[in-house]
């Protein structure tokens, strides 16, 4: 029994989604969140920019005493915690090796769609997960650099002409090629799941990151004898490193239910 | 005359509309530009987040021996000038002030619309500065958190059925309420004059505020001996906080001419 909480940082909202699972899946464990809101979005900046900016996001996290980190950001996870996670004493998982595994798993005509953010499509890591596990398997990766900045601003329902044309425009070339699964290759894009699957059809499996790495967390902490008591009641404590108060009001959507508790602002900068 | 380059900023690329037009009205003058590109978008942020970027953004530019500033982003202008000018050797201009100027100008109805990002519409700068003008004169504000990523995606061009549908749910409003002058309070949105000008209709004068500003420090300087000699021939020198790479396929947009010369990545936080 490990009492201590768990680690989870995004560089701003999306990493909720993969939250919301892990309270799902995972009840008795306390969590700490740390939103990069101060300097969202990751991916559309460069891998300098980028590792740079998850190193200090554990080094925040690293005051907790935490058991264990989930990097909650595929385009975090992608560019950075192959060069970063050797250098700290705690496991660090991120989301796109469980993302990849379920899908190699899902697909039967080996054809893998990925959308994902432009710097988590260059580093190329989807077709390295996927190749190394299925090595027929074809993978036809997409760059969406705006369905962030939509969800943001809460475009996600259907009917939103907005959110269909560019989902319909970012899709049209996977859906044309025949994908039966697809990568939804960003901690935001569970917020689309509906009119991204009215889009691709029912035939087509979505794979959801954050659901999948929550998944492979609570393996590997239930193996290493490292979960909380089972009676426990887990928290969520929330830190963001911009005002709070653009936090919350998009949080609950995130999370499918209201944050508790005060969420408290830190400069990033400063670790 | 005076050889010291102006230095200009913005959070990204918008600024360089307001480049543009500095380069048009005083092609002699050599030219210093940041553009904050790890951390766009300013204008979704905290007004204490902005005010500490925009200090870190004066203090680069001041190691260049400049003799004046042009604050090219609506946002850093409304949010931080006022509070950080006083602390600095060198004028600080900023661009909501000469837009404001140019509407009631421009304005016969007196009802003057504003479409500006969260940040710069919540400052409440505009109606101050237009009310402080014209009492009599109206002010309606719009937000439009989505215009800055959509331009930052090449989203401009009519006929594009995302920009055009986003448009005119943030314009309805202004239209339907009949303001005869908009400003285009972000240094972004002159980048989509075309798509705004046909929603609006050509009794609608919009106000460029990249525009406005060079004039007023083209005026500021000549008017103070400040001018470089007219027989120079200006060269405009650009750094920027994130990788160079995605600068320059989109500032020839914003410049409406090429990049000349090499792009420069800084560290912004060290400042």
């Amino acid at each position: 029994m490990d009492t201590r909480p768990i680690g989870v940082f995004d560089s701003g909202l999306g990493g909720l989604t993969a939250v919301r699972q892990l309270m799902r899946q995972l009840p008795g464990e306390d969590i700490i969140y740390f939103g990069d809101t101060g300097r969202v979005p990751y991916g559309v900046r460069s891998a300098e920019t980028i590792q740079r900016y998850v190193r200090q996001d554990i080094h925040f996290l690293l005051q907790f005493h935490i058991k264990a980190i989930m990097i909650a950001c595929n385009t975090a996870d992608a560019i950075a915690r192959e060069a970063v996670a050797g250098d700290y004493p705690v496991p660090i998982y991120g989301v796109t090796g469980a993302a990849g595994r379920a899908a190699v798993h899902a697909s039967k005509n080996g054809k893998i769609g990925l959308i994902a953010t432009p710097a988590t499509v260059d580093s190329g890591i989807f077709k390295k997960i996927i190749g190394a596990l299925q090595p027929r398997a074809q993978v036809m990766s997409v760059a969406c650099p705006l369905l962030v900045p939509l969800v943001e601003n809460g475009r996600v329902a259907r009917g939103d002409m907005v959110i269909e044309t560019v989902i319909a425009e970012y899709l049209k070339p996977l859906r044309d090629w025949g994908c039966d699964t697809l990568v939804l290759g960003c901690t935001h894009y569970p917020l689309l799941s509906a009119p991204i699957a009215a889009y691709m059809g029912t035939d087509v499996t979505l794979i959801d990151s954050g659901r999948e790495a929550a998944q492979t967390v609570a393996a590997q902490l239930a193996d290493s004898a490292l979960l909380n008591a089972p009676e426990h009641l887990g928290k969520t404590k929330f830190y963001v490193s911009d005002s709070p108060a653009g936090f919350e009001k998009l949080a609950s959507l995130f999370l499918q239910r209201p944050v508790e508790g005060a969420v408290e602002q830190i400069n990033i900068e400063a670790y």
